[in-house]
């Protein structure tokens, strides 16, 4: 009997005498009863042994324990795949001393864990049958993101996250020696993307981005995982906020239906998502948020954590959507790069909320290499630089207009799930205090 | 006329107006006959531009220029998707002024062009339709990397490359200021694959690891894109070259299959793989090159280069194979996470050749938490390093048997399309000397 069956193929094979291998998940000794649980990556058999000499084995062996097992497989519609195994005989493949540190079994709550706790014991609660739906749906996630992209002539780019010196100054930029020159990691691949508008039209890159972040909030890390999206030949802003706005939307459809069963265990909130994404300005925002709190943002730049929930709030009780975009940003809130709305005195900007969070935000590029060198003068940049040179002559020889979006995916997750922090959504963040595991 | 249509619709659009959106990609002037070439992310559009006031337009309109181009469609058997536009009116989307530095529709010669001249016209040379191929296929080969692994249960994780100080000194690592603190970047993900496994039994991760690798060689870079994968509860260690090899045999044969024409002008060699990849021992090749080339390699712990290369020869041209197994490492060149087959005194460890050059390393883990221990004293590690606690962790508490491999992606392209240069395969390669563009 060589070839194992796995926990969910169990109900194909009763009556036969089958091979499971697995670690021990549980154990109940009930005297002459003794129920065991073995996990493998689909789920639990469950075990009766009631041989003296199995049970004997059983004597101080630890959770964690790695087995094979073979016995014959009994209908019962109460055992997680509708049946189990009886008449066992237990062989262990890798033995385990200690008793753990945590229980296994037990599911975590994302809405009182303390992290600490959390991370410090990852290794063993990934091992959670619950935790790990959180980690099999955000791959399904970046899978159907890049799916999604591809089928529609999208080419995934792959850039370096070692740069040289930064173009400015910023300390949110993490440096390191390299070999004797000073290198830093890339906070996004921005630029690359945009020279690669030059060739593909249309490209991609979900990896990596670095930012030295000093303070812990509930939606920052050290790294994280961004998808980059650039599109060339948009015919306006509007049509960049349709495409990002359909891709996110498909996405979770799909992950949704999916993922049903996970996500209602996972207690995510249901799924709301209008014909069209609603969209608001950033004056609107600041205007329906002063009449209802009183609290004056009309000065503000940019929303305010509170008003990207209130909107969001707003937005799915009176108009059935999960997803809001906030456009029109005002002229002060320019980056150089930022294509701007003369007409109107606004950005061709856009920041995609999900459920009272920012996940992306969409802006339309300038590519007029003349309006580029203006705008980088008027905001005092050294158009010589070296960081520039590769990513002005993009400009120089050529590029159409231009937009697209840096989305955070373990935001996306953390949102789509309902964790209380980013951070949760990922194996092993990291952040100011924590380099581990 | 508002919809653009790409240059590969072009045939379905006979005797209509259309309007396409490009790049000025070539400009023949012959007098009164002029002819234009016009590039999209599908291909070029050939137009006939006869009208005076057209070709007033032309004067000093450099390559690059964006245009939007109105005409009529004409079919034409020698242009390139069967037709071409006429009666055009040309309306100038984005300016070009310069003429660009080198000629964009100039193939590139991988077999002689100088390195540096390559990147340091990255930018442009990328608009280069042959060029783009190269980065086209590498996208597809890394989506059906994904597709392979997902479709057979493999979880794809994403983990961390900023890590807490080395645990070895190696002297080949990256390390920067975090805080205060000094973190390093990750040379692989494998630490946590394993770790993984105790999860999710199989695992992959595609994603970059950094090597601070001082050499300039045609092999070597200090930033790299690998696919890790790793797989637990494997029958023996034949397993897991199976799994590999059948991965990369049958990525192999859809990409040849769906970019016949692409590697045919790239001048990529022919695909030759048998029935199963041919498998020798070190021992083996070390006798089979001493016996043939006089050079004694018998006391060599590894393969030389120029083994690999003899080796895969052999293997084209008398097996029929482009991938060849180097198995049965010598103990001494284990390192303490290696499963040993102490009865034959060597390593459960192969390396997957690629005509002729090392693509991956394929090795069964030591997964027994004393034996690991024993592994590392033995090998001289402080076995209480923080750096190794979490690790550890996952063997004390249950791991079973597994093994996977470290797959060079860059490598994986260069021998596929034959490139000199493993940097040849990449868009903005990292080395000693090269930190831009």
């Amino acid at each position: 009997m060589n070839e194992r069956i796995l926990a969910r193929e169990l109900g194909e094979h009763i009556g036969e005498q089958v091979l499971i291998r697995g670690w021990l998940h549980k154990k109940r000794l009930l005297g002459g009863l003794n129920f065991l649980s073995v996990r493998d990556r689909s789920g639990l058999t469950q075990l009766l042994v009631e041989d003296k000499a199995e049970i004997e084995k059983l004597r101080g062996m630890q959770i964690g324990t790695v087995l094979r097992v073979e016995g014959t497989v009994v209908a019962d519609e109460r055992a997680p795949f509708g049946a189990e195994l009886h008449e066992v005989t237990l062989g262990v493949e890798s033995p385990v001393t200690d008793e753990p540190p945590i229980e296994i079994d037990k599911n975590i709550d994302h809405r009182s864990e303390n992290l600490d706790t959390l991370f410090d014991n990852r290794v063993l609660n990934i091992r959670n049958l619950n935790e790990q739906k959180i980690f099999k749906i955000r791959a399904a996630m970046t899978q159907y993101l890049r799916e999604w992209l591809t089928e529609r002539e999208f080419i995934e780019i792959d850039t370096p996250k070692l740069l040289g010196a930064a173009t400015e100054g910023g300390a949110e930029v993490f440096e390191l020696d390299y070999f004797g020159k000073t290198a830093t990691l890339a906070q996004s691949p921005q630029f690359y993307k945009q020279i690669m508008v030059g060739a593909f039209e249309r490209v991609f890159e979900l990896n990596h981005a670095y930012r030295a972040e000093p303070s812990a909030t509930t939606r920052h890390t050290t790294e994280l995982t961004m998808l980059d999206v650039e599109i060339g030949f948009v015919k306006d802003h509007a049509e960049v906020r349709q495409i990002i706005g359909e891709m996110v939307s498909d996405v979770l459809r799909k992950t949704y239906n999916k993922f049903a069963a996970e996500l209602g265990s996972l207690q995510a909130p249901e799924l709301k998502l209008a014909d069209k994404i609603p969209e608001f300005t950033i004056a609107e925002i600041h205007e329906l948020y002063t009449k209802k709190t009183g609290t004056d943002t009309t000065a503000e730049k940019d929303l305010t954590p509170d008003e990207e929930k209130f909107i969001c709030e707003h937005a799915r009780k009176n108009l059935g959507s999960d997803l809001v975009f906030a456009t029109d940003f005002p002229v002060e809130a320019a980056k150089f790069y930022h294509k701007i709305d003369a007409e109107k005195g606004v950005v061709y900007w856009a920041d995609l909320l999900y459920r009272g969070l920012e996940v992306a935000t969409c802006p339309l590029r300038e590519n007029n290499y003349d309006k580029m060198i203006e705008q980088m003068q008027k905001a005092g940049l050294d158009t010589n630089h070296i960081g520039y040179k590769y990513y002005l002559q993009a400009f120089k020889y050529g590029l159409p207009i231009h937009g697209g979006c840096g989305f955070g995916v373990d935001r996306f997750v953390k949102q789509t799930i309902g964790l209380a922090n980013v951070k949760e959504a990922m194996l092993f963040p990291r952040d100011i205090n924590r380099l581990t595991p």
